[in-house]
């Protein structure tokens, strides 16, 4: 129903994540119908933003410089990697102030129906990063799921003629939940991984 | 956890209607991730269609042209006006094709508590075009809520004295929905308004 630069601007806000047709309608309409100089400011910001990021050649996190302020900063734990799949999983897990080591984004989990192989989660890279490194520990931060799981057992395969510890975050029921909704893969593996008090 | 101008832009994605902070910084984590050229696509969409749409004189739908394109038509059905919270309303009742009369786009429903009175939902401008004209019948498609219902009644009020038809929008069960899950409030007026089969 939308026509002209509205139908165009739905288009551009429809290749976000998550936004769908019905709510790319909504934020287009809402756009146009703010004072000019809001709507452009919001233009302005993904301009500048833009060009200020990069990614870090080192552990692919994009960032305002290169190398990026994690890699670069000598304060943090050298000992050892966490490897995500996206930048935004740092910044979850350093909200966290659990971890103080170095990260690798992957940028996508191994699905091989979707033509994800290897090369797609630069695993060269990350290879010759831990072979130049002397880590004690890699800890994978990703996301339990059959992607996940695939791509975590890939990379593990490497590793595990090397001594270096190779742990995961543990899964289970999440914090807050109900145990009547939680689901029985979680469930499963929560008893299965049942802890003492 | 985000800085600079990812951070800005994350606080002007924030200013969008159903965007949070967690759905905002993911979204400018995105469009910083994705070639430049993509993404810059997306603010010149914005600063295009902010230049391009403007508020119709008559009725209030942001449009490309003034009078918009339903104003304009002297092929609609110049006896019937409906009046909308929104100009998306307007989209999706024409998406429908159940109705080819005028419209009125109030920008707002009345609501006290948030200081929102008569001159935010334009009804001098609303009166003037109502008086000026010769509808036969006004149609409130304005969504069923506390705001809603004071909104319908306020100006249902002002023009019951005149020879023209006020009607609203049906109340009930959405299609394709369940009983079980459907509220009361919904359910009391749906029994209340019943129809014969």
């Amino acid at each position: 129903m939308l026509q002209g630069k509205l139908l165009q601007l739905q288009q551009s806000l429809r290749t976000l994540p998550g936004i769908g047709d019905k709510t790319a309608q909504r934020l287009a309409l809402h756009i146009v119908s703010q004072p000019k100089d809001k709507a452009k400011k919001i233009a302005d910001c993904i301009n500048e933003a833009v060009e200020a990021y990069l990614f870090c050649d080192t552990c692919n996190m994009l960032s305002e410089s290169n190398p990026c302020s994690i890699c670069s900063d000598s304060g943090r734990d050298q000992s050892k990697l966490c490897i995500v799949e996206h930048t935004r999983d740092i910044y979850s897990i350093e909200t966290t102030k659990e971890y103080k080591g170095l990260y690798f984004v992957l940028g996508h989990l191994l699905s091989p129906i979707d033509n994800v192989g290897p090369k797609e989660i630069r695993f060269d890279k990350l290879e010759n990063y831990i072979l130049k490194n002397n880590f004690e520990e890699i800890i994978f931060a990703i996301s339990p799921s059959t992607e996940g799981e695939t791509t975590i057992h890939f990379i593990a395969e490497h590793f595990k003629e090397k001594l270096v510890k190779l742990t995961r975050l543990s899964t289970g029921i999440p914090y807050g939940s109900d145990m009547e909704y939680t689901g029985t893969v979680t469930l499963m593996n929560a008893m299965k991984r049942r802890f003492p008090v």
